[in-house]
């Protein structure tokens, strides 16, 4: 691949101001505030029928909680790589500011209300939600693809998110109210199989950049503590309000502690000397929230909530260190941030836990089957156009580096030091 | 300058001392809590009279989101310098600790009740906004000035600004619901005025010390995120309950979206390679949320929104690249932080916005006018009492450097590195 | 101490999976969701007997705010340390999330409502603020201690103080919303009568890595800014709503703000040439939280909030100091954080504000001593448990350190640059 390819001056503007161009345009054709008449919720969480209207503003702590999640918590969470986390957190605001735009048109166009998609801090929590698929799908390709490719991805994955979501949700009926499988199984799968199209032999042997340092670590675990802490809200967000969310709040919190447990035991179980693993603590204890999504409203009890969680822990933990390798070897999958891990598995494993948690087993398995589908089908297909040769996507060796998109400083005080140290070498040869 | 005129050891704990005591002394005679009777909330935002009263913790939620803001935000958001994030997020907090109490005495004395200042939620959110006009003109001094005269600066803004605020929205009427004009810009123009007042022939070539290094790259970022996610709540707090509220909330997550796209595509047009300058990624896309303050509770339409944070992020990155150094080597205005790009600009958008959003024009005029006199004038006046020889005010060598007015961390790792070097260099020359 | 009994591969995973399965079963046996019938509030807290039954999800934004402040907060003031910050934020981590488990069910066990301890949002932020105790005594003994005697001290810890709790609030009818006297002077003096029992001589003269570099530094303020700034939140939040919580709040607010002024002037005022230190900025800037805790809720006034801030921001700087040294070097208490500092000196302080405050002073008395008590005997035992041989304690020379319970990445940039320096070097010196 020719170096100048990844050259962005001229396809990354234009591709990000015409996107941006037309959605503005689509937005002022099809988009008004919420007035609260003639409210249309989303079918699956259609909470305006169970009870009086809210207040407008009622939901909008919970909105920022996972606001925060996606901005900061994936932003960040993605940043323990030693010299990508320009990207990692950049990158992140960039897909996450363009997802929730086109995820609210996507979503919406399911529920018109006289023709028009109204507003409300509901549906933005909804646009959000979305963009947390795209941002899933991004930790699976992680260092390995341009900012335009990314942008291609955004558009396919919330396109087809949103056509299965309203397909389980308004046509089957099933109820996934933390997302496990229509977020979190379908961001994980749908990454899994674009990291499968974009395979690169050039990194079976890895990458030296492929690793984090003492700082990106802890950069990360901003990222980790955040959707650890703020994960009650993810899942709870949308629920019926009441005693219906609390239940959501205690399953979620009580799961990810469990989960916490679980993970930090696994992890030293099955490292070198009984040691923590970073890759680990960052990941597998958030594998609880995931795993406990879909049962989360239900009526599960505390103690089944810690019960999904602690398996999450233990399952996630267990993949990172048996199955990563398996399937970037075996199976041509490179996940840089083991997403298959933290969504994937965990996303199917609250999957099951809803259908054993409930009689509607039956609509649960399509939710998931159809979550699966949609996600595989139509990551193969992203990761088919994705491939094509003129995204600027970078060459193996300056993959997992920011410097090729980014004006990156240069170290100067190590600059100084080298050259000092040269100095004092040479003067101590000249004696 | 001699380098003793930077010893803080007297000068600035006496100054912060008798601040403080004289302000308790104040809070003693003026202050008391609210009890929720005989409510005299500002004039430019009487909820009280369109609606019944609120839970006295109604907007708690949103005083903290705009509390973050402040702290982390701001604070952080400077941090992008290599060897100055003591003073950035430490001297962030100092002000606006101080500028909070000082600016709940100066917004309150407009609006006793019975001669008594009473403190409510509403009272301290408003507290929080006057300190950000001291911390975005912290940033166009960021480097160069001492504690002692950012203390001088705290007072002499948050006055000046208290007395714009009651001329603009008591006398004139306007309305500025998330204060493009009278906190941005009037924050930006007064932080440029200063800096014109202290401008360093010296630093003309720039410094060594005013640039970042990876890390803190990232540091910066936790601002730009904080900021990014929670300036919904800035725009709408003080914003008529219910769904005006909504309306502000909605424009501001809006226009910050448009923004993002806006303000990575010409960072990318405009650099070397078409890489991203992460100078323009911290700031520019906060753009959006400084231009649709003044509209962000009108009702200019989603798309509306969308435009005025597309056209920010454009003007704002445009400003980085090119009127910051014009404006440094022509008119004397060292900005650091370049808040006039940031702040300066897309708040007179803001205002401007307003004007034709509205029909109220020649009110929005006045209120641009009167805040952007103010600053100039009021800043010019600050500078000239801060560039007085006895407020610590650092020589031009010691800028942009922590180590004037900290003690910082030996990087005993590297130190003993070097030693390691030397010590096998010098072993290798023996041979 | 023989190196292989820091080797956590068996103890630790056992310990964590036991711990969480017992907490498990007693969780299907004891705990239910809270249905809003039958509440038995904290006798202490009994709100629900003065006013209607709130919403289930009224004090959701609070517990959130309180939860970042557990986790983000604490977390993160920890990482101050060069080479332990895995270990800062990742045991906070894990300690926190089994002790809300665990202080669920030791809080609960005085308040059964027909044999069962009812979940609700009331009774998780009371299970965060039990956490606090133990992440406070962690601070005391921060980088000298293993995982599984941390896990010990929890369990310990969080049982002791659910008994004062219950005995100080419940028998004794004394009231500390902020919890000056039961969280932060017990977490306190607790943590120094462990780190007594474990008094290390081979620590007498200092440790390499017993101090800060410039980026830890930077991570800590991440804790202590999310601490200040949502302390309002930690003192409020089980205070009767209305105007009761605002005067909460407010106290809160102004104290914090006060007591920074206070920190940083005193400590300019002791430190060389009048520079700032971080230890005090990191530290003695949040004393104010704390001091004025047991009077949060009551009506001392602003100005009296105030004061009591800058009281506790002189004293816990001068104890930073000059108390510090003393304690380690004459009573043998190393305390890593100044958590004597911190919350030591300020929770007495607090209790006896208490004390002056009411006409009930008898009652806050009986609560102080209560507290110290049970502390520094509870403290005691528990670091003689701490102290068997059979828990992995690190020796004194891998204290403070990540790499003997964590995989640390190599820093292969150094390294490689050392490689560089080393045949720069050669190639010199063979010239």
């Amino acid at each position: 691949m020719p170096a100048y390819a990844t050259n962005m001056r001229l396809k990354f503007p234009i591709v990000a101001l015409i996107l941006e161009i037309i959605t503005i345009i689509l937005f002022a054709v099809f988009v008004v505030y919420d007035d609260g008449e003639g409210h249309g919720h989303d079918g699956d969480h259609s909470n305006s029928t169970h009870h009086t209207p809210q207040e407008p503003m009622a939901l909008y702590p919970m909105f920022q909680d996972v606001h925060v999640m996606i901005f900061i918590g994936f932003g960040f969470l993605m940043t323990f790589l030693k010299r990508y986390g320009f990207s990692s957190v950049g990158v992140n605001l960039l897909l996450a500011a363009f997802g929730l735009q086109w995820g609210l048109l996507m979503q919406g166009v399911w529920h018109l209300t006289d023709g028009k998609i109204k507003v409300s801090i509901f549906k933005i929590i909804n646009a959000d939600f979305s963009t947390a698929t795209v941002l899933i799908s991004f930790g699976a390709v992680l260092g390995k693809t341009s900012p335009v490719q990314l942008l291609i991805m955004t558009i396919m994955e919330i396109t087809i998110f949103s056509i299965n979501e309203h397909l389980v949700a308004n046509v089957l009926g099933a109820n996934d109210i933390g997302a496990s499988m229509i977020i979190h199984a379908y961001g994980a799968y749908f990454g899994l199989a674009v990291a499968r199209m974009l395979y690169r032999p050039g990194l079976r042997n890895g990458h030296e950049n492929d690793g984090s340092v003492y700082h990106s670590d802890l950069f990360a675990m901003i990222g980790t503590v955040f959707l650890w802490m703020f994960w009650p809200s993810f899942n709870s967000a949308i629920a019926d309000p009441g005693f219906t969310q609390l239940t959501a709040v205690i399953n979620t919190y009580l799961s990810l502690a469990a989960c916490v447990l679980s993970a930090y035991a696994i992890s030293s179980l099955v490292e070198h000397k009984g040691k923590l693993d970073m890759v680990h603590i960052q990941n597998a204890t958030l594998a609880g929230g995931v795993a406990v999504g879909t049962c989360a409203d239900m009526n599960i009890g505390p103690f089944g909530a810690m019960l999904i969680g602690f398996v999450a822990g233990i399952i996630s933990t267990l993949g990172f260190k048996y199955l990563t390798p398996i399937l970037a070897s075996n199976l041509g999958i490179q996940d840089t941030c083991g997403v298959h891990n933290l969504h994937g598995m965990p996303g199917i494993l609250g999957g099951l836990a809803g259908i054993v948690a409930v009689a509607l087993g039956k609509k649960k398995n399509c939710c998931l089957a159809s979550s699966l589908g949609f996600a595989l089908v139509g990551g193969a297909v992203t990761g088919l156009i994705m491939k094509l040769p003129f995204w600027g996507q970078p060459p193996d060796q300056n993959c997992f580096d920011d410097s090729i998109y980014w004006e990156v400083p240069e170290e100067e005080e190590e600059n100084e030091e080298s050259l000092a140290h040269a100095d004092h070498s040479k003067n101590k040869a000249e004696v």
